[in-house]
């Protein structure tokens, strides 16, 4: 099975910095987790919030803690550093290779939708959660799922989520989300830039706030021919316009 | 300018884990730093220690430590902890947006090469410098080129350096790299997968050692229509077959 992630982001229009920040790191009994992290407000103090909610969470897991550890951790951090007065969202999917599970630990209003095999509906994971930072021992909202190959996972900041909504044109994004699906757009980047570019679009090209969309994809593996040995190879892009 | 990263890695040959470990964090001013660390052995304890050394520094970095720091710590905690018995080598390749430079630190016998605009000769880095963990007070050789549109560069671990060297046919990545680019193979990715490719063959597709190559590319920027507003977007994918 292959495992793919995708993640886009773009600032606030006319502001040099995104408060969201995403890491991606590899976790230490295999696989990956990506962080999400929304600071509160926009510009450089927001970036100053969730680069430094991002820096502790990876740590921690880069030292083995588990999810809920390191979300309640970096609470515990942001509230005690900040004096409860700086919020932020956020958001750990995990690809855990030891329990063959997707782990989604939210601190956050915006749900994680995901598509999963023999599943005609979207699962809609938002269950009431809330920002850290602001009282004392927030509690993440932990949800675990088999990795399953045909299972489609996308969160995003609420920049994305509330698109168009200053225009009164709001995305509605589940339903972009399945149809994206629907019409074979099934690679974790195209479901990326897809979703990001509806949300673009709504918002005129001038994003009303800073965009984040993340989206993993296991998409059916093609068969390999037998006794052909293809040496496995992992890949990671980037790219970054300065 | 687009700046562009790909990694690509592997593992040796009937090994389960590559002692190799890549990770790409954002920089706290801004800019992102790339961070390859290949531990001592094959396998398990391999992994364990380039998971430390990685883990460490970039924990170092997101906090702000500046590179040449980083390398340094790095070194005397895996010299403390290990009690100077584990070596890794160590690489830190960074966009630094406040200095306008690539930053690079190595603590390793591999190169770095880099193809620089109006320079018809690449770049070797290859200043004599030590792993890291087993010499008292380690440090690392260090770099800095500006930023600059058509700058290629690329490293690697020893696995892919020492490609095809059992069988007595050695690759010479220096003349493998400056061809690619009079190819006109000019984006990261295909970099990436062309050395990774001419490694494996050398090595008749069954790795020797494991092997990663990380490449940054400053492609020359496509003009942009004046007066439209395009939002600048940034880009993260990554593949993981498991």
């Amino acid at each position: 099975m292959n495992i793919e992630l995708a993640v886009a982001k773009t600032n606030k229009y006319a502001s040099r910095e995104s408060g969201d920040t995403v890491e991606v790191i590899e976790r230490p009994h295999g696989g990956f987790s990506v962080v999400l992290a929304d600071g509160q407000g926009s510009g450089r103090s927001a970036k100053a919030t969730s680069h430094m909610v991002t820096a502790k969470a990876i740590s921690l897991l880069k030292d083995g803690a588990r999810d809920g550890v390191a979300a309640r951790m970096v609470h515990d951090y942001l509230y005690t550093y900040k004096g409860g007065q700086v919020s932020a969202t956020l958001a750990i999917i995990s690809v855990d290779l030891v329990t063959r599970t997707l782990v989604l630990t939210r601190n956050s209003h915006c749900p994680v939708l995901v598509s999963g095999p023999d599943q005609p509906e979207l699962l809609v994971l938002q269950g009431s959660s809330n920002a850290i930072g602001i009282y004392p021992a927030t509690r993440p909202v932990i949800t675990e799922l088999p990795l399953q190959e045909n299972t489609y996972l996308v969160t995003f900041t609420d920049g994305l989520m509330e698109a168009g909504v200053r225009d009164n044109r709001p995305i509605d994004l589940m339903s972009l989300f399945g149809k994206a699906l629907t019409e074979g757009k099934i690679d974790a980047s195209s479901l990326a830039e897809y979703l990001l570019a509806q949300a673009l679009e709504a918002d005129g090209q001038r994003p009303a706030d800073d965009m984040s969309v993340v989206v993993i994809a296991m998409p059916p593996g093609s068969q390999q021919e037998p006794g052909l040995i293809i040496p496995s190879v992992r890949h990671l892009t980037m790219d970054f316009p300065v």
